[in-house]
């Protein structure tokens, strides 16, 4: 009925492999840059709530990034100190990415808090100019540094294009013309930007949070996207879609298998599992998405480095510039020097989405 | 008790008369503004819900405005236009100030476009610039520009100040201590930058929400807040403090008069009442600082267009100058030229708080 030969089988699938092939890329864009004397990149991980989902997720970084070489130092300020070592850690020119393990107060304060991270260091993706990029495809900040995007709703689409849901004989923007996305979550960390993401690629895609539903599509400019209200069923357009992410963080919240299409992708995000037993059985099901996710923390990671690493010669008039949050672009400009990349591995890498 | 006597006696106080005194203040700079051929500055007002409560607010808002000489544009765009007509008039040099109706979407995409207002424009003082200066005693940007302040946390201080809770004989910054405040609503909007105001004024500030409490006050520098974890119950800080301010959004949520000590002040900041029957009898009551708030979105307006208002000169270059959030002030830096004011009231105003 249309399906392409490289859509997905029916059953269960393991992320990790998806994340392996990002990881040992990133290995070896990590090696030839300590071959080439500039050193692993370092990222530094708050922990600063009690929860033991931050636990595991804080061990499944150290182990990832030791694993690409990459330098993990885990910290655990109180969390009322955070705010102060994230500024500390923006002002640090020995760390290239910072990562804090939410939540720590609540909704608006923790996105309060990840605006405070600074765009040179933010791994995740979610400083609010990231995302205004990534809404408005603006692709690079500053002349020619390549935006990051935020972490999850990019796992997902790697998650994507791995089993084969992208049409390559399509142009890129394109591949995923003629499919139906469904997104439960439309937080500004997940939902909205995944949205966005599948729309970008082509996709018609219904964006359902508990106030309601909105529709996501390609725009007549190639690259922009047309966002519509939409009066369509929760259920009916679930029946239909090819493509179901869920990351509603509330353990009761179940999308029954027997809703989904047959042949469909299924891939759960949020920390509960949204899907119905069986959904293996009428779906290519992906249970969760953590491990891609930390490999997109790294690959961030390495783009920061490359995009705002700083020299040692540079090293010191940035560590004593005054910081402030939205003006370290104007100093990094005035302060930074031009980095010189020769391994081609690593351009390779961050020129990609 | 040592209660001095400028605190104000039990019963219903309506702030309608403060924010009268900031309108008298404000009508005089607007025409001396006009008088010296400057101009009226323009405040354009975004209604993209169909609140009721919003429809009312954004009237009182034009009769403000109309009061004190500003023009007030109100605009209706859609919900899913709102961005792109915010992004407009950040771009636009004859609008000085933005303000949204809120909610739109909902908390978190809501605090996403309270971040696009570019915050040459934000009369709600709410970009994350502001808070971000706020929570860190950092008062101006750019040099000498004076920071917005919050608008609703902004109107409680002025009420405060207004029934005599201030006490004039200290010093600036001190003036509330000795005093417990507890404020019910720690959101980035209300709660958490009033807290901060508080503390910056003296108070031992109890912070609630509904994930728990925290416990704000004057740091050891002159200037800086300490927070700080607590175990206290919340019945028996309310019980206990001077004042109380409470903006909790749900309808069922009331503080029972006989929680409040005799002869506190109580001002209520929700949609919904927050007190019980009969705190007037027992405290120093404000039902509502919502008119106060409007006068401070027009003192806001007044600082925004004495710090960035573009001559006519420079006009041409700014509009066409590619705007971006959190890189206007370099564009501006660049295209726009110094302004001079003579109105010495003006000067007086913006310099204040």
């Amino acid at each position: 009925d249309g399906i392409m030969s490289t859509w997905p089988k029916v059953g269960k699938f393991d992320a990790g492999s998806v994340a392996n092939t990002f990881n040992a890329e990133i290995r070896a864009v990590v090696d030839s840059l300590v071959a080439s004397g500039r050193g692993a990149p370092t990222l530094v991980g708050f922990l600063a709530n009690e929860d033991p989902a931050a636990e595991v997720y804080a061990r499944m970084t150290k182990r990832a990034c030791e694993k690409n070489g990459v330098a993990f130092e885990l910290r655990r300020p109180s969390r009322l100190k955070l705010e102060d070592a994230v500024i500390e850690a923006n002002k640090d020119p020995k760390v290239h990415g910072i990562l804090t393990y939410y939540p720590v107060f609540g909704e608006l304060n923790d996105a309060y808090l990840r605006d405070v991270v600074s765009f040179e260091k933010d791994v995740e993706g979610l400083n609010h100019r990231y995302r205004y990029a990534l809404y408005h495809n603006i692709r690079t900040i500053e002349g020619d540094k390549k935006c990051c995007l935020p972490c999850t709703p990019l796992a997902c689409i790697k998650v994507l294009e791995a089993l084969g849901a992208y049409d390559q004989s399509k142009p890129v923007g394109k591949q995923l013309t003629g499919r139906t996305a469904v997104v439960y979550n439309r937080s500004e960390v997940v939902g909205r930007p995944l949205a966005a993401m599948l729309a970008n690629d082509g996709a018609v895609v219904y964006s359902i949070d508990e106030h309601g539903m909105l529709l996501y599509k390609a725009g007549a400019v190639p690259g922009t996207i047309k966002v519509e209200e939409t009066t369509v069923e929760t259920s009916s357009v679930t029946r239909e879609a090819d493509i179901v992410v869920s990351g509603v963080p509330v353990k009761s919240f179940t999308i029954p298998a027997a809703g989904m299409k047959a042949g469909a992708i299924a891939i759960n995000v949020s920390q509960h599992m949204n899907f119905g037993d069986g959904v293996e059985e009428r779906c290519a099901f992906v249970p969760a998405v953590g491990r891609v996710t930390i490999a997109m923390l790294n690959r961030n990671l390495i783009r920061l480095h490359a995009n705002f690493a700083v020299t040692p010669a540079s090293a010191a008039t940035s560590a004593q510039a005054h910081w402030q949050p939205s003006r370290s672009h104007c100093i990094t400009a005035a302060a930074s020097v031009a980095v010189a990349i020769t391994a081609a591995t690593l351009i390779a890498l961050v020129r990609r989405r």
